[in-house]
């Protein structure tokens, strides 16, 4: 897929509209979005829902993965684990994916959320990922 | 903390709110939600988002850990898996959460994410979490 | 594959048989296996190494998996989760595994590491994996 | 801890010593092994068995987190999820392990596993792991 039809579908999901997610960027093997934080993504007590941080990160890693896969396939989450590093309060998310290992039926992702706070970025979570390839027929 | 203390909480997460998440069922050790699904919560192919799948399984989890804890402690996420199992497409989603084993600095929990379509529950998603307990002082 | 492929096939992996884990029982979708414990078995402090829990895990998983592909097929692990729930100690290990999802490419599995101290078993891990399914040809 | 306690302690883990695991360096927040490959290390199929893969990744990365805790302390894998990436045949494995995100109860740590196969190095697993730091009292 080239990172041109990345662009298009990136914004279809009805999900990822909602959430307010904005891709950044998006190459070979990699892709970049951000999150302008509102309460509406929020904990009771003040920080980011795990939810919000999981959510991007597995969008962001399917960028990711996309750009690697034949024109007309697409890919599907199989599984995504997420370590929450630290607590994630602040202005705004960026998260950065790439394939570690691509493959014909199997991608393997990562991605790091990082949240700016103050102007400084800190790494809040990271999540490592296998995506499936669905051939188009 | 009693079931009645994690009732009155659960709700207050300004993105379970409005991802539209209710809870059913708390007990010691476990605890069920209920989603009712709309197209805010779809990918663009039309199946439900990883990120709702993740999002109800990490907050269901959670409910079930926070009835095992010292009241004024309260629970984080440390890491989650999913796992994928089917694609999700129907009217609701069930998730069902338990504690697997309690602790008193960490818990591991697990829930179920099912899927009604036409009257028919799937388990669509299963996860395996970490949540560490933090004390109230 | 049917369970006596299964059973003919697990011990002859040179690992497994070095380790010393024995098959127990192999039905459809399902494995169960042990291993007395040894010295050899052990972290520095006495307890069982995560490594040993896990390559049981890993190993009886396979075998459940197995048990669920056409004939000539064999399953790869592509990813597997453990939960390190309680320090095992004690003279036995029992695993055992099941598919919680079979599928034609990728089958989702659990399995869980019981071990047997004076006679008492108790729940010390617990795994989930991705399988990837490959076929003969 | 210092890097020379932790060398001390290292080798004193009756399974990693039956493994044939040996340590290559250990710094600040890192540390790195290696394991001669020999017949007992295998799958049926000639590949290393995950369960050596995951053994290998899961004593690094604790090295890499006990070189950032307190002196008598000692650290214990809570979760460790290890993803496949290719078949690993070859003459020797390495591994590379680092600390993420350090913390007073909890450390996030990664490993990677490498192997050597005709004087080429090639990324064969990589893990992600939580680990427990229990003080010494």
């Amino acid at each position: 897929m080239t990172t041109e039809a990345v662009r298009k579908v990136f914004h279809s999901a009805p999900f990822i509209a909602a959430l307010g997610m904005e891709l950044e960027s998006v190459e070979q093997g990699a892709c970049a979005t951000t999150l302008e934080l509102e309460e509406r993504h929020l904990q009771q007590n003040g920080v980011v829902h795990a939810g919000v941080l999981f959510s991007m990160a597995d969008h962001t890693a399917g960028g990711a993965a996309s750009t690697l896969i034949p024109e007309g396939a697409h890919v599907l989450s199989v599984e995504v684990k997420i370590s929450l590093l630290r607590a994630a309060m602040g202005e705004k998310l960026i998260c950065r994916a790439r394939v570690l290992k691509p493959g014909k039926r199997l991608s393997f992702v990562e991605a790091e959320v990082f949240c700016l706070t103050a102007g400084e970025e800190s790494l809040v979570a990271k999540a490592s990922g296998t995506m499936a390839i669905i051939s188009a027929g």
